[in-house]
């Protein structure tokens, strides 16, 4: 794993969000701010943590996790985006369908688009090292669009004179 | 809507919430910051989004929200402060009634005195646009102190230079 | 209650935390978030309110907090760091005994560990005074490290000019 932080542009505005939820709802929230920020000029980076380690998984859908029996445990729950709850109302898994069909009879994108948009829009993914080390996942279980595995101390680098959030 | 940009003071520090959820405690705490930030003379910028639109919904209540079955179907769940779970220790309801009786009791602001508070202290409210166009929420449907409806690039323009808290 | 504002070393870069959160996965947030930056020098202030006062507290175990009855019937479910549930999957308590089990097998610090490395990298710890108020908590049910109990204006005027998190 390496720990190179990217070249930084100091003119821009910065954005950087601590993605630690794997909730639809706070992803969208986590992916809606990324490209609205994005879109007018900021540099966004997102660092992946925890169960929001699941919103850049490679491969959507129920994908066994890691190595090893218990990552695997976690990997049943943690199924991509198409399985991500709603942080509130998750009556049966029915809500994310709701939202789903909400956002596309409102015309507004989906968790799936916005994360799309965020690739396009050249948003810097980072996934968290400590959170892979205890959930069994390697680089090669991401997005290719990942740009790369960092500790906590390159990540407040990387997002210094700027906002962080933490969703 | 619109998408006007309120002037700012420079001469004031800032604080800006992204009040996301619709927990009891949670909205105890946005409007605790809040109205702590702005009694100490900072400026502070309040963007309600998803479950935190509740806090300023206009009636208090279980009040049908925005048109259509599916956003009635959420607006059943979203019924204004005095229906707003704890997001831990929800026993049947309990909890907010328990903390709004020790916070009386211990002569503590309750949650809908903090909101009142906020009011009077000028923290300015902001609704999210997108989040509204999801539940099929109006501007009409909200406190009349609502400032703005504003996108995710408008809140980000507003906050800048300040403290941002995503809660 | 004092709210005296500690002295403040200006070449510092400053992490501030809103520790609002008892869960098991979000204190470990705090905690690595906190200890990574106060290793490459950050200053780190964290500010523990509502469930997140219960990382503090002086004896681990169901100890009963606060005086009067219902103060008791919320410390029952505050017990300290051992009880500290998940936020997402906590099947019958068995998933922090899962992440102790995983974060041990890979060598990454365990949540008691990572606050034994905060209290000795000088990571400030305070205390919220309404919500000790609320739950009826004295400085004293808390470790000795907490440094003072502070309201919100003493806390924003020692995050300011630095990075706060929400967690």
């Amino acid at each position: 794993m390496t720990h190179a932080i990217p070249q930084l542009d100091p003119t821009k505005k910065k954005l950087s969000i601590i993605a630690f939820s794997g909730d639809f709802d706070k992803l969208t929230a986590v992916f809606t701010l990324a490209t609205g920020a994005a879109a007018v000029g900021y540099e966004v980076n997102i660092f992946f943590t925890f169960w929001g380690l699941d919103a850049i998984k490679r491969k959507l859908g129920r994908s066994p996790v890691g190595k090893g029996f218990l990552p695997k445990v976690f990997g049943v729950f943690m199924g991509g985006l198409k399985s991500a709850p709603v942080s509130r109302l998750n009556f049966l898994g029915l809500s994310p369908k709701i939202f789903r069909y909400l956002m596309r009879k409102n015309n507004v994108a989906t968790l799936e688009e916005l994360v799309d948009a965020a690739v396009a829009l050249d948003v810097n993914f980072y996934a968290c090292e400590m959170a892979m080390v205890v959930l069994g996942l390697q680089k090669t279980d991401f997005l290719p669009h990942v740009k790369d595995v960092l500790g906590v101390a390159s990540f407040l680098k990387l997002s210094e004179d700027g906002q962080t959030l933490f969703i």
